[in-house]
């Protein structure tokens, strides 16, 4: 099939650093030939990537350090050279949220249009309704709940290529680990709050954006000046697949509707139990009890530290194999594709009889 | 004509408070009306016109408390809105920088793009290049100055009904303005330091964008404790009008390439001269030595304190009414419609033999 992949612009393809989006789409793009297919590649010049790749901008948006920069502009450029290049495709395959669907309503039986985001915004309903000709895919069951009516035609949980995550499922070195961003829905405050009850030792990697700093100075800062916590900043695959590797759990404690939370199946790739809090998606990745414990308090989560013997890191790892590789994710989507091919082929008369 | 009106829904149209975009198509929009044209204007719901309006959200974005919004989904809802009655309309009037762009790339001949920003940013160059069909029309001849090579159509200086503002000519009570937004491009703490230099009071009403409340806090508050300088918050038409024509001055010490500054008329419509940066749009708004004077530090917009006696506020509000009044805009963009829908009838084969 010839498939073309449009990651938004944020971060290279895949992230040097932090970033779900394009790490996903990174892995997805490159098990898909893996799998056999044309693929195509729309993105920023430092992509890594076996498809064929057609370089949009010369860097990702974000670490770009150009003063002035329009993210529109970037984006409505790319979607302007896909739609360009259309007919080289048999399906185009967006991860752009919404703003393909002015240049493509009259070709969007020919895309798919998978959501990476929450949902539960106040003006997504009414333009979701007003384009009702774009199929979408969720990340989770969980993740549709804000927009049940939509054109929903799948859910594909995320998975990632192993090669970046060394397994170490002996080897774990006495420390709880939080991955991922600081913000107040991520819980980086309540990761520590949990660590401290349960006596043991924290490492915090994570990337602090400008909309949070002040969130960063006010309530996490202070936090750090305990012994048993250790603020490592920014982290990229390398160092990830140690640090989750080295961690006798990663600590999940969210407070929002995590669409689809990637950081817990590269914990699980790296044989590293996850205590969670039972939001969003959660419940759709973790197996409670075999793959981590699934909590609502921080004394639960405490209490889940002492359980964690139980658990074992080469059981973490082949569940994360079976559920959460590259392949399988790019398994799913290749059935996707087929079903809007062939729904477009009886559109236009053109499937064969079986 | 029959035309349509599409400003951002950022500010209500026109704002409640601060918001230059929208109060300039307000004025526009009935401006238009008072021509004789059928004008549709698409707004959130405050919008307070004299057109036909359709209502497209429920309120305006900034003042809404909604905890999540979508920016992007608002607009592109808007815009399809726009485009299930594109037949409605002669000319198409987009506020909305490049969003409209897909979804009218195939009638871009009947629509018209008026830029309100300023363009010096890395990714426009590449996406203005790819949309060569949007008749632009720039807000000043200096905003175009990074974009020379795109389709622009004109200039259209800004313009404002008198109505809301009152002419104070002989009235000023002592002190100089600030007035719009705390940012660094904006100066308040450069109007601070020329407001001292002249041992004049200072009032200064701006709003605080999220994005600047470090700098207000870290730059701007300290200086506040200045007994010469109030700060006054965000205000609205009415209290504007009286804020400026009461003043001295109106100190507009900008740093960035202003596109327009529409402040300056404002001043300018209640009696009040203009201090400012030679920076952006200065030298097209602002007649030195008549209506204001031009600066280039805060010594010399010291001096020009000292010689605000010289210029008559009766004759700063004629050339506002000459210049500046929201027909005069209005007559200009007519004449614009005018040619782009002669320009359609050409390619259509159907102008009138003259």
């Amino acid at each position: 099939m010839r498939i073309a992949q449009v990651p938004p612009l944020y971060e290279a393809v895949p992230p040097r650093l932090y970033g779900g989006t394009e790490r996903v789409v990174a892995h997805l793009t490159d098990a898909l030939v893996e799998l056999g297919h044309d693929v195509t590649l729309f993105a920023s010049g430092e992509a890594q990537t076996r498809a064929r790749l057609v370089v949009v901008r010369d860097q990702a948006i974000r670490l770009d350090p150009a003063p002035l920069k329009s993210d529109l502009a970037a984006h409505l450029a790319m979607l302007l050279e896909v739609r360009d290049r259309a007919d080289d495709f048999d399906i185009i395959h967006f991860h752009t949220d919404m703003l393909q669907f002015g240049l493509f309503a009259d070709i969007a039986e020919k895309t798919l249009t998978t959501l990476h985001g929450r949902l539960d915004m106040k003006d997504l309903p009414n333009l979701y309704r007003r384009y009702p000709q774009f199929g979408l895919v969720s990340i989770s069951d969980s993740q549709r709940k804000p927009l049940p009516d939509a054109n929903w035609v799948g859910t594909v949980l995320h998975g990632v290529h192993t090669d970046s995550y060394v397994q170490r499922p002996d080897n774990a070195e006495g420390y709880l680990a939080f991955l991922g961003r600081i913000s107040p829905e991520k819980g980086p405050d309540r990761a520590i709050a949990i660590a401290r009850a349960a006596g043991r030792r924290l490492k915090i990697a994570a990337k602090i954006d400008q909309a949070d700093r002040a969130y960063f100075h006010e309530v996490v800062e202070p936090l750090l000046a305990d012994p048993m916590v250790e603020f490592i900043g920014e982290i990229g695959d390398r160092d990830k697949g140690r640090f989750l590797g080295g961690a006798d759990a990663l600590i999940f404690p969210i407070d929002w509707p995590e669409p689809f939370g990637l950081v817990m199946i590269e914990a699980m790739a790296a044989g590293a139990p996850v205590i969670a809090y039972d939001r969003g998606s959660v419940r759709e990745v973790i197996e409670d009890g075999l793959t981590g414990f699934i909590v609502n308090s921080e004394q639960e989560a405490a209490d889940a530290v002492s359980r964690l013997g139980s658990l074992s890191r080469r059981a973490i790892r082949d569940r994360f194999d079976l559920r959460f590789s590259a392949t399988a994710m790019a398994r799913r989507y290749q059935s996707l594709y087929a079903q809007r091919v062939e729904m477009r082929g009886a559109d236009l008369g053109l499937v064969r009889s079986a």
